[in-house]
This record gives structure tokens, C-alpha cells and sequence, in this order.
């Protein structure tokens, strides 16, 4: 039946204990489960083993990101298909990591490696599936409902576009056009979750991260973010705002490898038959920061 | 691809024009079109031509619900399959009511009239799809995002939840069942769109309406409808509040014809992978109004 | 040169180290001293010493109430006024609570014990006062900013009114007034500080406490105060809402005593120059409940 | 009795009829009051005849601004005390500007025009103040409470500081001092009204005007105010985030004629009784920008 949504990233981060300190004190997921290279974690609200993995590694990014799919039967079906769009596939075979199981991975047109999975253990959200009260008792630092989506770059947006609408039946909220309409600079795509993304890219080097977001409740909840990141003396490269892309409420910061993450609220619902929004390149900085009205350098510049 | 939302409710009202100016000045949804009988209306932030019907009638109720399906080729497989299960279908032809195009309907094993269509015109959201404003300049009262669910009563919800689940491929979100855990009294069911519910019932007489819920974004947009509500004399009945189902934040009131309307907003997001959430009905007071921790007894006695 | 607030409240309570256990977990106050009778206790906003007194008793109710004053010599002053005024005045001596100088104590005309202190320990807020954080790492429950007010009931509020802008020259923000305008049967007064009121006093029988208020900083504040008290169970007797007076945002509940507290935010900032808002009895459901727009029973019966 | 609060500020503008439609259309003011050379605007929540007095010249800035005091006999006696401190005073007639009583000027040590006033037409606020709901029903753009505070610059705040709290008995909330501790070169002042600042000074040129700030309720409503200025091309120079001084919620942009203003939220209590809050000059970013942690160029060098 197809893809249900983003499911988990894999990051590399330099420095593995300084990393989890930060994933679990500061965004405050919990960890789960380690093994020899990597250290799972999962938000409090998310139902599945784990939705982010650290790696260590010499350069920080992303080492995979992986969608879910609703019956184990997709697999098979959509390898085939990621083949015949002319991408080569391999299966990641059970037990690789920790709570997984088998996985078909291909790479996409922006050089990026993707997962899609059907089987991983289940751990539950914290507060239990009887009776339950509407957030946990104890949480640390931002403690965000779960890993929202990521965005990459890359220099093709049309293929990568191409294939997640076609291949993978992923529809497209929003996009970034040139002013002559001619060339894609922003795709925004989502599963059929309602959600205004799992994924998006913008135009950029291929292979490369922009952020991966954590999804909070409300713009409370982000104000809430930005004190708990001021606090710890995390940096913030953008402070609390709304995107006029999604219209969700948002801010920007760095994990301490130089991964950026993002805190993100609400945001519309959409559809599959939603015709996609446009945004034209003039626009692009209402688009992205909708109050400020233009990007700063960093924001292009600093990838991971 | 299957069901993606509810798209509309046709409800039954004793006064047409009070009913008109009630559900566009004090909701602030927009009429988008009238024909003999009845007033199509329509919520900002949607996109098709119409989300709600009134039409005159001797007593207040729904005269049907509807779903949008993503496919044209889904209404001939679903009738198949409403056929399979023994519930009777016929078709609705185009141009039956404004706006809309064929429909397949169906009476539930609860005595309520469904609809699923495919075909409407589209009109789009008042925010337009070219680098829009993330919300629109002059709305008018509650000014809601969107129909988001309705709640029905019925007398056997295991056929209802089992018509849902198994023809029409919904997931159960949550449900309630009796301490003996042997007979279900409430049940939440939702398409693959995210939503905590689309459609729920709560044990009680067939054919009947709880309530029709609209979105709002949030907790501070639940205030200032109740408060716009008290300002317009307009009855209320449960003043602001959370769920413990679906955790979403709510308030209770009465359209001119004592049909029931809520303004939700929140609520989590939900997939088809999750488990059921289960309340017992020891909890079903603290599932329904988790501050007031009990039922009034007008919430099972005022029905339409 | 005057009042300048309410500094502290002094509880009667039935069951000492349930209370604290209540006052410290779940309203979110620090004990900042015990003596052989008493427990004293602070709120993280506090600069004074203590704020709350638990005195054990063999009643619910309210042992006294304290106005601070800004200057040492503003009590004397006071004590002359109060004695014009005809209330007899008597001198509570240093160290005969915890951290307190010298107070003023008199009988109000409705019976309760009122001091005027200008003497208390320092203790400071909690973020301290260099280069503080908006608000301290850790806190426990509802977290509430200060003691805000309390309401209290008298059978003739004309007099404490007077006495109240007659002698200690506190302004009456609002009043209820009988239909017929010849009865006053609600006041609510403040010092300068802008608060909607410091003390309020609604018509019943003399001597007894309505409810104490603590401030949370706004709307989302008050979900999440009424979240932990259902979490908790404590008994909730007025979910979420607005007052009418005042403005404020609120919820009512009991302590393990059955006196009432209330977590208040917001409300107007007001002056001595403002004309007092006047509230007549007829409207008296929608001034105090906004969106409720009646009393229930017990807000008028349940007093300690 | 003394100080009561801000009651006005007078701004030089250089096109009188965009700044009316500014300050009315998107501020959301009311005009009041024109003559010759003047515009009169009152927020809605304000009781006296006007708070913000547009005056048409050929630089922007600051004319004057004015204290209500509490009693007639106030003006005389400040009057005495100001010229003991060593400022020469003049009075303003009666009638000079509409609505207006007598004043009394004097030039601060900073070099701006400050009155004093008690006499002033009333108007009283929008909503009434018989049995009043708590908002308007029709409300413009942001449509703040009230004038707030100013933000002034000067090259002796030590002086200024002195000036108002022993000649005009403020006090001072917060103070930002070098980092030896010898200068002052920040000063946060407020009447007996509980916010935390009527009148600010950082350290700058004599004479020029920061900025003008208007109270909105919430983080919702500076949200809201940030949108709306977008959608009219404002220019934003601070997005929406949190002051460490004050604690207060934020956004700052400018007027037609380059005059800076800030919708400005929440922000703590204080009293006369509370210790200067002191601020070193190392942490000046986070305590004016707690999120971003650094002043941007403009905010120290766009003065009028």
C-alpha cells in the first residue's frame, strides 16, 4: 500500500558521546540500543525502535535516511520499480542494525542513499496505549513528538522530484521555481500522511544535508526550544519565525558535529490530489523565512 | 489508492437562512453556492468547492457524509466491495447537488447515509497557490482551516469499525471498550491522511449525529472561538478543554437546529501501522474530557 | 508610600505533609522553612521569603493574609488610618513566624485577619539576578510564578471596599452590582502594580476563603496546569476558561484540604485613574465564567 | 501620589497621511483627534483621550513624550523637585494639544523632552466598561493594548537614571553595566505600575529616539503582528524572540518615517522592593536578543 512516511536518518556526527549528550539533554530523545559504531534513539511519541541513528565518523552528514512502507509486499514492489526508473538497488539484510529488518537501498539522483523498510521492532510511545495520558511525565530538554522530515540538497530537482512522485507515489506540496519557470530549485514532498513534508530538497551539491527536523507542538513549543538551546548555548542560526513554505513555525540550529537541525510546528495538512504550490525564485525568501524575507549566507552555505 | 478524508457533511436545519448567517458569521465559512433546497459552504483553507451542505429539513440530523477518494477508478472497487460486505449501493449522479461530480452511496451497518465520490470542482484555498500568505486577510468568526471529522452514534460498532477498516481500508485510531473488554463504545477511525479521525462513533441509537468538528489551529484559536461563541449568545456546551482521545483541544456547541459543532485542534498524527489505542470505559470520562474527568448528561442525550 | 501586594497567605490545612507533598508536587512551590506549627513555602518568581503558609488545623480556611508595604514607616501610618477607620489594630512581633519582621494584624469588616508587613527575608528568584534565564532549569508541576490573589466572602462588601480604598488606598478594579445598583455583591482591588486585583471579595458569609491564585504565565500554561492535575487527580472544578472579570485565563481546584486555588493568567493591566467596570448581577455567570455563563453550585458553596 | 505610567508619545513623521494609514491600518490605532499639525491615536484598551501624537516634520524622532501623574496636585510638586535636581521646567497650557490639560516640561539630562500631565480628556476603552467582553469585535492589524514604553538613547545614563528615580521615584527594573562595572550603558526604568519598564535608556547620542513599543497579549499575538507586517511589507528588522531583559516576547520594525517600533508581550511583574536586575555588557546580546545572543549593526545605529 506504500510508503507511510520518513522513518528514520542516520547522521555522522564526530564526536559520539558529545553528540548523544546533545540528542538526549538538549532535544531530548532517549536512547535505545547501541552497537560497536552507532547509538540509536527515539523521540517520546514515536511508536517504532528508533527514528535516529549517530554514527561516528571523520565528517559529519547523513549516512541514510529511510522511509517506511505499510506491508512487508512493498518492498519487493517498489525495488522493482527504483530498478526500472535506472537505479540500482541492494537489500540491507536483517540484523544489520539494531531492531531492523530487511531494507531495499538505492541511491537517489542526488547521491543520497535511501532506505525503504518494513520491519523494525516496536517499543511504543512513552505514555503506553491504554488509558493514555496526553504526554509523559518526565521529558528532558525540547522533547519533540518525533524526527519530522529532512531536507537535502542536491543539483537535479526535477529527477529526484521525478522520482519520488512517480517511483515511490510521493506527492509534492510545494516548489521553487526559477522566475522563467524553467528550472526547479525547492521540491517539498510528502507520503499520505498529511504531513506538508517528509522530505525536500533545495538546489545545491549533491550528497549533502541541509537539517533534519524534530517535530514540537506549537509556537510555545518553539519559543520553548529556542530558551532551552539559548540555555545550553547551543547556536542558533535562525531564531523562533514561520516558513511561508508549509506556514509551519520554526528554528534552525547546530548539532555539535555542525548538522543542522530544526524544531517545527504545525504546518498545514495536504493531499495527494492538492495541486502543488508554487513559489517563484523572487520569492524565495518570503518562501523559506516568511518575516525576515530573505536567506542569510549561512543558510545556503553551511551543509553537512 | 482508497479514501483520503472525509470531504463533506450534509446537514439537516430548521431555519435556512439563520443556519446561513450562523455557519458564515460565527463559524466563517464562505457560501460558494445555493440551489432549490440547500446552501453549499466551504472553509478557507480547503480546496474543494464545498465542504458542508445545509439543507432545509422538518428535523435536525445529517442527511449524509461523504469521502473523497483519490481515484476515479477507486468508486467502481469500493462499490464492489460495500456489495461483498451485504450493505446495498447505489449511484448518485452528477450534477445531483452543485459542484459535485458521480457518487457512490451506501447506508452503514449504523443506518447512516455515506457517500464516496472522487469528482468536484476545485476552487482552491483563499490563500491562493502562488507564493500564498499563510493565512487569509479578512476571515470572518471562528473562521475554521477546515471540516476536520464528525461523530456518530450507532448500536453495533464492531460492524461499523469492521465495514470501515475492512471495505474502505480506514485504521482505527482508538477505541473504547466496555471494562470486560467485550464490547466496543467508541471507535475513532481515520483515512491515511495523519488525522487522529476522520469519522468516529460512540455506542448509542443508530442514524443519529453527535457532532460536526472543525479545525482549528490552535489552544489560543480555541479560546478566541469561545469566546467569539458567548460574545454571539451561542450556546456552549463544553467550554475549552483536552481530549484524552486523540489529545486534541476542543469546545462543544449548538448550530441554530441543536445540531452539535466542536472546534478541534491538535490532536497527534496517526498511521496505519500503529496499534489501537485502547480506553476502558472506567475511563471513558477522563478518554472524553480529560479535565472534567465525566460525562454531562446532555453529551449522551443531545443528539441529532 | 503604600501597599505595594498581597505578600503572603496563611492556610489552614488538615493534613500537614499531605499539603506540602501537594504544594511542592504538584502546584510547584520550594518549602523554604518548617517551624513547630508551620511550613513555609515560595515560588520560583518570588524574591521574598515565602509567599504560602501551612499551618495544620483542625479547619480548611485562611489563617491570615498579609499586604506588604513599601516603606518601614508605612505601618504605622496604616495603623493609625485602621484605627480611624475603626478596626482595632495589634502588633505581631518579629520572629513570630519564620523570616518575618514586624506586622500590623486587624480584623477586616468581614471577619478575616488581615497584616501589613513591610520586613521579610530575602531570598531572591530562583534565575537569580545576574545576567538571569527567563526561567530556572527545573521545576516541578504547575510552576506557578507567584501568589496572585485571593477572593474571599463577606456579607457587606461596601465596608471592606472602603476600607480598602479609604484606608489603604487600594483602587476597586471592577465591582458587581445587584441589578437594582444598590448592592454591591462582588469587589475586586489592587494595590499599584497594575494587577486586576490583589484581593477579591464576592457576597457570603463572613470569615470564610474562597480560593487563593497562583500566576502561570498564559493560556498554554493553564492546559498544562489543568493536564497535571488530572494526571495527579486532584479534583478539578472549573476546567480551562476565561473570566469575564479580569479578563484572566483560568482553572479552579481543590487543595487535599478543600480549599480552592485557582492558576490565573493574564488579565488586563490597570491604574487608580481607571473608572471601576462594572458587572451587574444578571451577568454576573458570563463575568466570572465567560464561556460557562452560569455558576455551578458548588463555586458559591464550597468556601473554607 | 506620583507617577502613574506613560501616558503619550508625540513622533516627528515625515508624511503624515502614510504614517495615519500606518499606525490606523496596520499598528491598528484609532484616530481620535486631528488639528493643524497634528494626528491623535488612542489603542484600543486605552481609557484616556490618546497615547500616540503624530506630528508632521522634517527629521523622524521623538517631540516629546509624557508621564500621567495620579493627582492634580502632583504636577506642582514634581515640578519643585525637577528644578531642585537642576532641569529648568516650563508649563504647557492647557489646550495647547487636544484633550490635554496643563503640563509641565522639562528637558531630561539625556536631552529629550519629557512632561508630566494629569489632566486629560477620557474616552474610556473600546469594549465599555459595563459588563465589557474582553476584546473588541473589530479590530485592525496588530491592534496592541496600549503604548508600552520608549526606548531612548543618551550619553549619561547614570544621570538620566538618577533624575528618574529620585526626582520622579521609579524605579529601576534592570541596568546593564560595563563589565569593570563602572558604567552604566543600559537603564530600564518603570512607575508603580508592575511592568518592567515605562522608559528605557541605552547608552547612545543625546536626544534620539530607539524606539516605541505597543503591548500585544501574547507570543501568539507577536506571531500574528510579525505576519502582518509581512503581508504589508513592513520591513522586520528583529523577528519574533524573547528579551532576556525584561523577559518580554518581541518583534521590531519601522515605521514609514524610519521611527522604530516593537510590539512587545508578557515580560515579568516588579516592584520597588526588587533589586536592580544588573546585566554585564559581555552577555548585552543575550540579554536584549536572548535567542540570537548578539545585536545586529542597525539596532545600535538606526536612531531618529
Amino acid at each position: 500500500m506504500g510508503v507511510m512516511r520518513i522513518g528514520r536518518a542516520e547522521l555522522r556526527v564526530l564526536d559520539l558521546e558529545k553528540s548523544v549528550d546533545y540528542y538526549t539533554n538538549i532535544i531530548g530523545l532517549n536512547v535505545v540500543g547501541r552497537d560497536e559504531e552507532r547509538v540509536y534513539l527515539k523521540a517520546w511519541d514515536e511508536w517504532d525502535h528508533h527514528s535516529l541513528i549517530l554514527r561516528k565518523a571523520d565528517a559529519p552528514g547523513l549516512e541514510h535516511m529511510a522511509f517506511k512502507v505499510e506491508k512487508s509486499d512493498d518492498l519487493e514492489n517498489f525495488e522493482k520499480r527504483i530498478e526500472q526508473f535506472g537505479c540500482t538497488t541492494r537489500r540491507i539484510s536483517k540484523g544489520t542494525r539494531l531492531g531492523e529488518g530487511e531494507a531495499v537501498r538505492c541511491e537517489l539522483p542526488t547521491g543520497h542513499q535511501l532506505e525503504l523498510y518494513h520491519e523494525i521492532e516496536y517499543l511504543g510511545p512513552e505514555v503506553g496505549t491504554l488509558n493514555p495520558h496526553p504526554w509523559p511525565e518526565n521529558t528532558r530538554g525540547i522533547a519533540p513528538h518525533r524526527l519530522d522530515h529532512c531536507l537535502l540538497t542536491g543539483e537535479d530537482l526535477e529527477s529526484v522530484t521525478k522520482f519520488f512522485t512517480e517511483v515511490l507515489d510521493l506527492h509534492q506540496s510545494e516548489k521553487i521555481m526559477t522566475v522563467d519557470e524553467e528550472v526547479m530549485v525547492g521540491s517539498f514532498l510528502h507520503a499520505r500522511n498529511g504531513k506538508p513534508h517528509d522530505l525536500a530538497f533545495i538546489k545545491g551539491p549533491d550528497k549533502k544535508l541541509h537539517h533534519a527536523a524534530f517535530f514540537v507542538n506549537n509556537w510555545y513549543d518553539v519559543l520553548k526550544a529556542a530558551d532551552i538551546l539559548t540555555r545550553n548555548e547551543v547556536q542558533i542560526e535562525v531564531t523562533p519565525t514561520r516558513h511561508g513554505i508549509t506556514r509551519g513555525e520554526t528554528i534552525y540550529f547546530f548539532d555539535p558535529s555542525g548538522n543542522r537541525n530544526e524544531a517545527f510546528a504545525n504546518g498545514y495538512i495536504t493531499y495527494h490530489d492538492f495541486p502543488t504550490i508554487t513559489w517563484t525564485e523572487d520569492k524565495i525568501g518570503q518562501g523559506i523565512f516568511y518575516h525576515r524575507r530573505e536567506l542569510m549566507e549561512s543558510f545556503s552555505l553551511a551543509l553537512t
